[in-house]
């Protein structure tokens, strides 16, 4: 046997997401127009200000502006982040908070790599980003779910449940990728309550991963309650792909809360995790652009509209959904068998998946990052299969 | 305890390295300048062309630029390359035998995740790249030290002796980092031998990962025979860091032998890999860019003047090294033990690292990838340590 075996379990378990990255499609009529609502690459351009610091970057050379950046980045991205992210949080972040990341899921990867020991357990929480015990595993850690409510509400007692001297951590994403739910306020203090409680119990203390991939893609004045000023044993990962539109460029940052109990040591290891994984530091261009572009954001009515434009006529069509919140999915129940349902859509040109990827059976996930014409013209498609599994 | 024990064991015992990427000096003195020959992150400029071609993509924008690729890169940016591979060395690369990924760090990451079950083997040659060990824990492997000869030549006997039914690969770096040899093409053949050989013995396919980071920096028309007419399970590592010096643009690509046996499966391996890690592809904007700069290199006389003015002074001092064939790197034995050695030197205010680090002591590396005036400056200190230490 050539390969790892796990890797061959893996990529026998998940070989389709290589196919939705290169938009290979099941459609064999060549007559037939594709809809493809698989992935989270937005057809939205990046900001006017991203592309004009970009070239600005670009066509002002200076001496080492290709060469390698300190592990855990330059000092200029890195207070950019940590001055906004005082401001955002009312807490005292320096540049040593903060480290530049190859995306958010650089992030936490070497979050991950930086605190587990073997057998040590994470919490998720389904449904669930399909690649988080993916990268549990990568660190020889071990992935606990725990549901969340029929309408994707935080459950204390699930989580509660899963909760064991070998807890790690917990992962906590919102707005949140499927459902496009952003957990409220009291949901994450009574988390935190849960956290701090097992603490006292085990005598350790429990990390809180926020994966933060989506805090800035939300909807109707919708708020997402700050972390940091709920739990200090919290972790941050975010990521520059959604809010800039550049997800191919990989670049994002994690930041440590500043009460954090060892939160150098904790820096050391995240630093270590950068360096020895591969990653040694985030691509360097990016982070002399992304510097200077704190609080930049595509334009969320451009989500906004396409998330309306899809919940309106699927609601008519008598899908079964809430609408999202956050994020650029919908997360519809649908009756039967989601695999056979999304083969249904399939046949109509209509690409998505199916709900068993995340964790959930009997939904879908549609990503409505998309342009608008393809929304428009699949609308007949969603139409008549939701009619024929009625 | 909040950190993994591994990760906080490795901090320990190579948190030197993030002071070296921050050009942290421990000499105190004001008045003292200081020469830093510790890391390899070139003084030397990009290539014209590449500061060309950056402009070019950045002012010129078009849809999706900045979204994903395809997880193994673009198709651009892999054909170019198997175009080059395949002329270069008379085989038949196409796009399917080659991945983009985040740097030569990234390639070798990715490859060792790809192919390793836990407690398999990968047999090093030392003196060492000093993240190899580091590499090889990340996913489960055991690191297998074979030494070299003295005058750092490849000792097949001492790889023989380190083979067992566990070993799944050897790396092989050359040019190699730290000592700057070039191995000949019948060490590479002795090797080759060795392991077809054991192959047979133990019913297996043993890889041989080559690390191709230093490929173009080449002095004195020296040759770097090619490892894909010599062994067939070869898979290559390569980086656009050193040709471009853009190392911390981080991207390179990784290769595999189109006449390898299941190197669909192995390709399919990496791509999961590069995925799972967090990699997700590599930074696109510099698959773009460096899709059009195949061959494109910097000056290596910039490298090999600097190499011969310090090789020349050094051995007027009396210091005993072969100089280097290529690479960026000087590794001369010194008399007396190599940490008290570097002290010294940096208590003229020149930083170099001990040998140790490489895993050979009684040796320091230097990396003459500097300013020719910090060679010429630091002169006078190499001279009146080694007179000290005679």
């Amino acid at each position: 046997m050539s390969i790892s075996s796990k890797v061959r379990e893996g990529i026998a378990a998940s070989s389709w997401v290589v196919n939705i990255f290169e938009y290979r499609s099941p459609v064999v009529s060549e007559e037939k127009e594709v809809y493809d609502f698989r992935l989270g690459n937005p057809k939205i351009e990046p900001p006017a200000k991203f592309v004009e610091e970009l070239k600005k970057v670009a066509n002002n050379p200076f001496p080492g502006m290709h060469g390698y950046s300190a592990l855990a980045g330059h000092i200029q991205a890195r207070e950019a982040i940590a001055q906004t992210l005082s401001e955002e949080r009312g807490l005292s972040f320096t540049a040593h908070h903060v480290i530049m990341t190859s995306g958010g899921a650089g992030a936490l990867n070497i979050i991950l790599k930086a605190i587990l020991n073997p057998g040590e357990e994470v919490i998720v929480l389904a449904p669930l980003y399909l690649e988080y015990p993916y990268y549990i595993d990568n660190h020889g850690g071990v992935c606990c779910v725990a549901e969340t409510n029929a309408d994707f509400t935080v459950n204390i007692d699930t989580i509660s449940a899963k909760i064991t001297p070998r807890t790690k951590a917990i992962i906590i994403n919102s707005p949140n990728n499927p459902t496009g739910m952003i957990y409220s306020g009291d949901s994450l203090k009574s988390i935190a309550r849960l956290l701090n409680e097992k603490n006292r119990q085990f005598g350790k203390d429990i990390f809180l991963i926020y994966d933060a991939a989506y805090q800035d893609i939300i909807y109707d004045g919708n708020k997402v309650p700050d972390i940091f000023n709920i739990y200090s044993n919290t972790i941050f990962a975010a990521s520059y792909s959604k809010p800039l539109s550049i997800p191919g460029e990989r670049i994002g940052f994690a930041a440590v809360h500043p009460a954090m109990k060892n939160s150098g040591e904790l820096m050391d290891a995240l630093t270590f995790a950068n360096r020895v994984l591969g990653y040694l530091s985030a691509p360097v261009l990016m982070q002399h652009v992304v510097a200077n572009l704190q609080g930049v954001c595509v334009d969320r009515v451009e989500y906004q509209e396409r998330r309306d434009m899809l919940c309106d006529a699927l609601e008519d069509f008598g899908y079964s959904f809430t609408r999202p919140m956050g994020a650029y999915y919908i997360f519809p129940m649908i009756p039967g068998d989601d695999v056979l349902f999304a083969q249904g859509l399939s046949q109509e040109g209509i690409l998505v998946l199916p709900g068993k990827s995340f964790g959930r059976s009997g939904y879908i996930r549609i990503a409505f990052c998309v342009n608008k014409e393809t929304i428009t013209n699949s609308l007949p498609g969603f139409k008549r299969v939701i009619e024929r599994f009625m």
